[in-house]
């Protein structure tokens, strides 16, 4: 299979490479090999040609069987208008245009990150959630603009039944195969869009009554993350809720420098640390690479269906952790400090 | 001066008596002294004359002085339209009516919480911020319906200059009030709304040359209010994002149970814990009232510039806990568990 690697910006240039070592490290002997090909994003792909996301990028995208992406955006394209910088006209396009409407965040707890954690020990050893997010609809892609006498800016937050019907579903099935609990996170005590997600939920839980559907409002929600995480098994949710929960609940996780992300509509996949591009530490070989490791299992799994060789990329972070073995960001005195490459090779 | 109380649904009843029990209290024998009134709001206003908002109540509240206000919501109305239930149609419409555009959310920790927070005791013991949030715009109160062909639901989030300016303008100057620094979250990489916000706030920025100002991100917000919590000082933020980020900066100052919350317009104020009405502990005298007699030292203070009584309630809610009393929403083995009554006349 082919798979297209994108870096981006900052430090996407310097995690990719080491996720992309990785996969060719568990792959080598066996039945599947990957084919890695490279394109531009970001403001990578405005520096050489222009424009965030390039048409011969989106066709590579198009044309790939998986894609893994570094991260985008920085200062220098700040200035831009918003729809062609990094995020929107790069990251939030690709999204879009390949329809990747389930954005699949898990947070686990790795016993070796307890103590990385700003929560008590005895409150994150055990959390083990995936967040399902909603990603091609809702504030982030409705009409947005602004208006005169008096000036005014808006977004709509839009969602069409079918969009909550897909996302939701993918919920129920991720939540039989786990241990049977769904929380669907609204706002639905003052939005109609929140409303109708509730309806439709209510609808499909008919379909799974072995699961155990809870309805949550999203205030409660980020307050019951930290409160009481190992509440949580399956939590969907609409886009830009779920943009906050999942950098909120990577906290569980020890830190966002672990947290993989696959974005799938039922066919292709990319694959993404949750993490941004982080411009202050670009180019100084210290950047973090597991996320991006993790995402590489993440696409074995999904794009690939080569779970054994997915768990073994996820055991090797484990044994690589248990070792001592961390990046600064993840570093406690009497740590091994390794650098972004080192860490790379650690995990190979 | 005139208080209008408003007990509300579910605990609201219960706590409401605490608090003016101890405004009742604190002020005895000084100059200013409180007359109180009662009106319904939320369910129990529904249940009595068949609207959460009556226009006796709204009178009322446009009369008095200063609003105190318990909690509203329960399973009973959740079945009723949406524009009719408690929230949308009593609390929502009430905060619309009054214009009370700026919503003060202080977090502190006490030092006799910081076993209670989930969060390590170092990452809490200092924490002090205050959030504010804008109150009356945003998706709150923009158009919402449904569409079909395909059924869809959709709510606007706009907001104008002017509602951007004032709440921010608040901002500024809580800031210069206490250490000079402001935090301005939006999601300006994706929104239309938060690029006007940022945009207002950066030329307001400059009538402040001694404040701080930071931007965040509203998802890397929810993350550092969990990893570096000391780094804010006050927050101002749009209506959803600072629904989400108060519950969440609660649980920085041990427990949701001591958030008080001031609603203001500049001339009056409403004041009302930060919790919902809790129907499933209502009637059974365990509730937590500390919340709502911070939310009367917050009137003290907001509507009748009466900061020393402030200070004394305040200081009345630290001695009691530090004597080891607590509700048992905060009890933990070998703390002294009083009711929510018995509460009440400890910090008498
Ligand atoms: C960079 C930004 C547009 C993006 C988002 O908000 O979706 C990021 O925060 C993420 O979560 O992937
Ligand atoms: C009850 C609900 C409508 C309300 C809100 O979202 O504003 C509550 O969560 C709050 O924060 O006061």
């Amino acid at each position: 299979p082919n798979v297209l690697v994108l870096p981006g910006d900052g430090i996407g240039k310097e995690i990719t490479p080491e996720a992309v070592k990785v996969l060719e490290a568990v792959l080598k002997g066996r039945s599947t090999s990957l084919n890695f090909e490279y394109g531009l994003i970001g403001g990578a792909a405005i520096d050489e040609v222009g424009k965030a996301l390039p048409d011969a990028t989106l066709a590579a995208a198009q044309a790939a069987d998986a894609i893994l992406l570094g991260a985008v955006g920085g200062p220098k394209w700040e200035t831009l208008p918003a729809q062609e910088r990094p995020e929107l006209g790069g990251l939030l396009k690709i999204r879009k245009a390949l329809s990747l409407y389930a954005n699949i965040r898990p947070v686990k707890m790795s016993p070796m990150l307890v103590d990385a954690s700003t929560l008590r020990p005895e409150v994150v050893k055990d959390v083990d959630l995936v967040v399902l997010r909603e990603l091609t609809g809702g504030l982030y892609f409705g009409e947005k603009g602004r208006k005169t006498n008096p000036t005014s800016a808006y977004d709509i937050l839009i969602y069409t039944e079918e969009e909550i019907r897909r996302i939701v579903e993918l919920g129920f099935q991720m939540a039989v195969k786990r241990t049977g609990r769904l929380c669907s996170v609204d706002k639905a005590n003052v939005l109609e869009s929140s409303r109708l997600w509730r309806e439709i939920t209510v609808e499909i839980a008919k379909d799974y009554p072995g699961v155990d559907l809870t309805h949550m409002y999203v205030d409660n929600a980020a307050m019951q993350l930290v409160l009481r995480p190992n509440q949580f098994d399956v939590i969907v949710t609409e886009n830009m809720f779920g943009d906050i929960l999942t950098d909120l609940a990577s906290m569980l996780g020890g830190s966002i420098g672990l947290v993989p992300s696959a974005s799938l509509n039922g066919k292709k996949g990319l694959y993404e640390p949750s993490h941004g591009s982080a411009p202050d530490i670009a180019g100084k070989n210290i950047a973090n690479p597991l996320a991006t490791i993790l995402s590489g299992a993440l696409m074995l799994r999904y794009s690939f269906d080569l779970e054994e060789e997915a768990q073994m990329i996820e055991q090797a972070v484990e044994a690589v952790l248990a070792e001592g073995y961390r990046t600064p960001d993840l570093a406690k005195p009497g740590d091994k400090v390794l650098g972004t490459r080192e860490m790379g090779n650690a995990i190979v």
